[in-house]
């Protein structure tokens, strides 16, 4: 049976030419960056190299790049070491519902640590206003961080508008990217944050690759110590085929990121048009401001868990809620914030597109989704107007 | 020019063989261990065989290895993770002087949080004396991190004997066994540690993959927040490749352990033996309880950075003080913690042998070595009387 993949925003398939970029680190090329004769300084070389094409992506200066591990750990790096270094000057900060569990969770630890943070609440396409932002600041807050973009409803959040709010009481902002860098067009100085995290495997590069934007001058209080790699910021042998494949990865999103978004979008749109026609199925997240391969749904009176699995057998592979939480069997928190209801929450579904589907995998999946639909409803108590699901399973999100 | 590689501590070559189990998941099998299709599966499955081979290193059950990206982060997973955990219990650390910059550094932070650290000293030789662990424990005493073996000198430390001691007062202890695992035998449950750290590109694995060992039962804190990895303690899309990279290392370390050891102790005697007749060569480390590949020195009257260049230019390539060390141009903390005086830790050098190292490596290494020593003495102010250095230079490691 063929394979239809639309779950990148769980992992994208490694680009050829970036496993090709990789390779010589793996055999011939093995130094340790930090050692003073020719291996190691081809290997400090090839992270230098990969830390422009990085920093280009963005738009930022090659200093400013810290190599990470994750996305997830560049989410923890940025929100506890802006909170540790800048607590002298206020212990509060504010984070959207928005974002991913490695920030809502980090926050929960600045938390027991003695922070008070504040979440930002987010409209029913999972905007947050700016003017919210600028209520909730107080004299105490030291630290902002909202997504670019939610990997599970693809809303591209109006950030430009936020980081204004928070500079005129010089407030630092943090954003998490993975789900924009080398997605969508990703310029921090036009953006105006101060951090900015970053996923290589969200842009065709390696798993076990990410990064850090730190603005120039900004002090951050390391999350991993040790050894003067990454300028004392962050310690650890560093990953050199990963972070070259990270390099490469990034040079081409940049080189090919019009063509890739030109060649997305339609497909992305004939989804969303298709499905939103099927009774009682909802877009989630905002129509227009929205990533350009990332079309995300709830489907009444359905387990998003069942949807997957039949999907599956069928050679069609998505998610649901976010990427990293299948498998936690939870409504999402994100869904739930934007006050689509436990029920309807439990029936969402993700497809995200990449550059190696092909019109014809659209068509199969639209061909076979609504089947699939009408299969489970056909099941379903809560179809039959048995349960009591129906109840509290008001649409809330479409308009 | 051949090139002549004993700088294993820094960084091992891949094995071929650990490259070849990496290369599908470059590949077609590219899926996030988190999804719940079978790309997700098959990724679920080879990460779990790998904890498994893991496990199998160092005689733990699989549930009890976290993987991380470097030993760095399992070091500093260790001592922050359980310090937060057991803070209700007491607030003193004890920590050696013998341990890598990623614990002395974790200690630090520990110390800005309001933990007192204590250093636990060394002898001559880099051993740290149960008798001394004894004396310093506190009723505030929660957690002892003392390495396996000391990268640097080489010396394997009295691990069993600390345990012992911890234990008689109820003390976890941690290890950092990344000099060890996989180049020695390592057995958890027999040296009687509750957390123990290491990372693949020490036993020819590849970078960006480490382990950290938790004994059942054990609480931690985790160091990254997020999603539902690793059981919640240690959050990020794995890197599924470098992980079965390191399940594949362990496998063929433990299969091929003896003959490693039984390969390597007799070149690295070789070393030891012929360069302590060179005039004020003085071994660093201790005789017998060393690693079996590792040949380290202090050479009067000269720098390490002028002998690795040195050496370097005829194509043996070699580190000077700690791995991560070799830029940072100090004198290593673990020499002058040994009692060695300044101006001759800055003669330090360390050669670290490989499987990859032939006999006639040894024999290179062992003509051009003395030479260079003598070259570098011609031209060292210090080797002529002059200068300010003789004075703090007396010998006091020779025996």
């Amino acid at each position: 049976m063929k394979k239809h993949y639309f779950d990148h925003v769980a992992a994208n398939p490694l680009h050829p030419e970036v496993l090709e970029a990789m390779m010589p680190y793996f055999k011939e090329e093995f130094g340790n960056p930090l050692s003073v004769y020719e291996y190691g300084m081809r290997a400090k070389n090839a992270i230098e190299e990969a830390r422009e094409r990085v920093a280009g992506l963005i738009s930022s200066k090659p200093a400013e790049i810290i190599f990470t591990a994750s996305g997830a750990e560049a989410n923890n790096f940025a929100l506890r070491g802006i909170a540790l270094a800048r607590q002298n000057e206020g212990k509060h900060v504010l984070v959207s519902r928005m974002e991913h569990h490695s920030i809502l969770n980090s926050a929960r630890f600045l938390e027991k640590s003695g922070f008070t943070v504040t979440y930002l609440p987010v409209d029913k396409k999972g905007f947050v206003d700016p003017g919210t932002v600028k209520k909730m600041i107080t004299d105490e807050t030291v630290l902002i961080s909202v997504t670019h973009a939610s990997s599970e409803v693809g809303t591209i959040e109006p950030l430009k508008e936020i980081v204004k709010v928070a500079k005129e009481r010089n407030i630092v902002v943090h954003t998490d990217a993975v789900a924009t860098a080398g997605n969508i067009p990703v310029d921090v100085r036009e953006l105006g944050v101060d951090l900015l995290s970053m996923a290589a495997h969200q842009f065709y590069g390696p798993k076990g690759a990410g990064a850090l934007y730190v603005k120039q001058g900004m002090r951050i209080v390391p999350l991993i110590y040790g050894g003067i790699q990454e300028s004392g910021r962050r310690a650890g042998t560093e990953n050199v085929p990963a972070i070259v494949g990270m390099g490469r990865a990034a040079e081409l999103a940049k080189a090919e990121l019009a063509k890739r978004i030109e060649y997305l979008r339609p497909l992305r749109d004939r989804i969303i048009d298709t499905m939103t026609e099927v009774d009682k199925v909802y877009l989630t997240g905002d129509r227009e401001n929205r990533l350009p391969g990332h079309a995300s749904f709830c489907v009444e009176f359905i387990e998003g868990e069942a949807m997957l699995l039949l999907l599956a057998a069928k050679g069609i592979f998505s998610a649901s809620g976010s990427a990293c939480s299948s498998r936690a069997l939870k409504a999402s928190p994100v869904l739930l914030s934007m006050g689509i209801p436990s029920g309807l929450a439990q029936g969402s579904i993700v497809f995200s597109l990449g550059t190696g589907n092909a019109p014809e995998d659209i068509d199969y999946l639209l061909q076979e989704f609504p089947a699939v639909i009408k299969r489970l409803r056909e099941i379903s108590p809560y179809a039959q107007g048995w349960g009591d699901r129906e109840e509290g399973g008001e649409c809330t999100v479409k308009e």
